[in-house]
């Protein structure tokens, strides 16, 4: 029997927004953001696939391919390795798609496809170092017990998993095979028995329902890195289809939310949260006359690696009604900061341009 | 002035089948193959944007990239090192698409898109010497002239050029810049002033209207070798999208037609030709009672490496009349044979399961 821990009130107000059903797919309101680990009630879902049924009895971990020995790892044996606990925010790399202009294809997010947790488990790189890495291995490719038929051409014939792969480099530094979420087990639709957490990195990459760790020598160019989830990479002048990888840096605005009546003359807390990929945000600016002018926002408690940081500005709104414009920009400790307008070549994803949000003050 | 050799007699009925028109696609009505070399006049062409106009005078190739010195050539420049002339067969990577059932995207090839010319040009081993590759380099990027915007998602933004890569093996072996065709200049619609011929490959790699080469320590992973012509080839179970390449073994049956009315009680010559990709074909069977029975058909002339080899079989046609079904088979010298049924993860390209041809005996 597993405990439920209650993480956070989730009254019906902050219930989870239906993006889908078949499958899966939901989100937070963003506008309820209060606490900076999201309640597991109020965490984003991602599916590509209906969710996979899994007996935690019978379920096999497989780590194969390059290695020296294959091995396959039991839910109890993968219990008794060393547990880390890290903090990570996950962001769905479609966040943000229904602001797009004109509408594009794919789930229509609004700003809630992010969450922020504590995540329990195995290090990736404990587990491969019993399997023994060949010295020519480059990635792991990352298999879901999740699948299905793709319907869009191009695609590959019949069912196939949702894998990803990640640099090997970036495996063994930091990837974790996390079977609990915020102190709990992970749910069925949060990927039971086990997923991957690739801390600084979209969620395509924090794949659910882990089945198969495959060390591969050859780039892997599955369908989830190849007609999904990837961007166009100049080189040259030439556009490279890649895969998306690691988060990029954004502040986004909880409140006041679109639309919303703001009172005239008071004063008004602005507040928000901003993330980035593996580099922390060193500072968050808020305009409130449409990006004429910049004013920093408060960031509150310490900066924690790979998880968002909130933010807060006290706006003193105008004594007379009118609409207003309130846009936030992130810039990270590498100096990156969020481009002023969208970017063609991101397609579909990596939505973090400057997002203005209207309101109006009465 | 060019002066034009007639390579053949081109009569209306050879004429070409219009594709369509923007871009410009013909391909040659495959019944009237009677020739070893296409005549220019009925080679097929195939375009993905308008056809660039190029003047030679100001025309340059550029080899860059991982070179030591990167260089320009102009047109007189390219014609004053050593020409070399190769036949090669070159059929475009979609030909036969029509016969796929269910239907699918595409330019709806017949048989045609495919022919087999003396071309003649410079070998791209020759003037990479004159550059000096890097020791780290692994392809070679062929960008043509062409230009235009991608219309279906995923696609880069704003117009892009034709662009394929080529491993730096394939390219220093046998790759030719041909500045002409059967003995004549190439035609805009053939890719004047130089084009590649990549032996053995499929068409997408004959880049036309060639403005620069691009070499690369990089995989390019560009429109036309992700998105557009690529295939699902599984590792370890897995599908991964990869480039087109070497042309897949093949017998085309010319004459009969499909739907043709052949005589009852005579001797038919069926005939037609048959490639592959780098290695020659070595056997053409024929069936005439839908693959229930197998006949050697003669080969004709010498094996010419790289072009396709006539064949032919002298049917002795039933006293009777009746519904009948042709097919051919191919084998190469490497042993690899048409597949019985279609593969699926081939997507709409590398047609060459065994194509049943039903004739009328009367």
């Amino acid at each position: 029997m597993m405990e439920t821990q209650t993480t956070g009130a989730v009254g019906p107000e902050n219930a989870l927004i239906s993006r889908g059903e078949q499958p899966l797919n939901l989100e937070m309101p963003f506008e309820s953001l209060q606490e900076f680990i999201t309640p597991n009630e109020q965490f984003y879902v991602r599916c590509h696939f209906p969710v996979p049924k899994i007996d935690s009895e019978t379920w096999l971990l497989r780590i194969e391919g390059a290695v020296r020995t294959p091995i396959e790892l039991t839910y109890a044996s993968l219990r008794e390795l060393p547990t880390h606990t890290i903090p990570a925010t996950v962001e769905c790399a479609g966040n943000g798609r229904s602001f797009l202009e004109p509408k594009v294809k794919g789930v229509a997010w609004g700003l809630g496809a992010v969450g922020n947790a504590h995540w329990t488990g195995v290090l990736l790189r404990d587990v491969l170092e019993r399997a023994g890495v060949d010295t020519d291995a480059r990635e792991v490719i990352l298999e879901g017990a999740d699948r299905g038929e793709i319907k869009e051409t191009p695609r590959p014939s019949g069912e196939i998993h949702y894998a990803r792969s990640v640099p090997l480099e970036k495996a063994r530094r930091d990837l974790l095979l996390a079977f609990a979420m915020n102190g709990e087990p992970l749910t069925p639709e949060h990927g039971f028995p086990l997923r991957a957490v690739v801390p600084g990195w979209f969620g395509m990459a924090a794949v659910k329902w882990l089945q198969r760790v495959i060390v591969t020598a050859k780039p892997f160019h599955g369908y989830y890195q190849s007609i999904d989830y990837t961007y166009w990479h100049r080189r040259g002048g030439l556009p490279n289809l890649v895969p998306l990888g690691e988060m990029q840096v954004k502040a986004q605005i909880a409140r006041p939310r679109t639309s919303e009546v703001v009172p005239a003359g008071t004063t008004y807390r602005v507040h928000g949260a901003a993330w980035g990929g593996e580099e922390e945000v060193v500072q968050v600016e808020i305009s409130v006359d449409g990006r004429r002018t910049w004013n920093s926002a408060a960031l509150r408690g310490e900066a924690v690696k790979n998880a968002w940081r909130f933010w807060e500005f006290q706006w003193q709104t105008p004594s007379e009604s009118g609409d207003r414009t309130l846009v936030a920009r992130a810039t990270d400790a590498a100096g990156r900061a969020q481009p002023p307008q969208r970017i063609a070549d991101y397609g579909t994803y990596m939505i973090n341009h400057l997002l203005p949000i209207h309101v109006q003050v009465r």
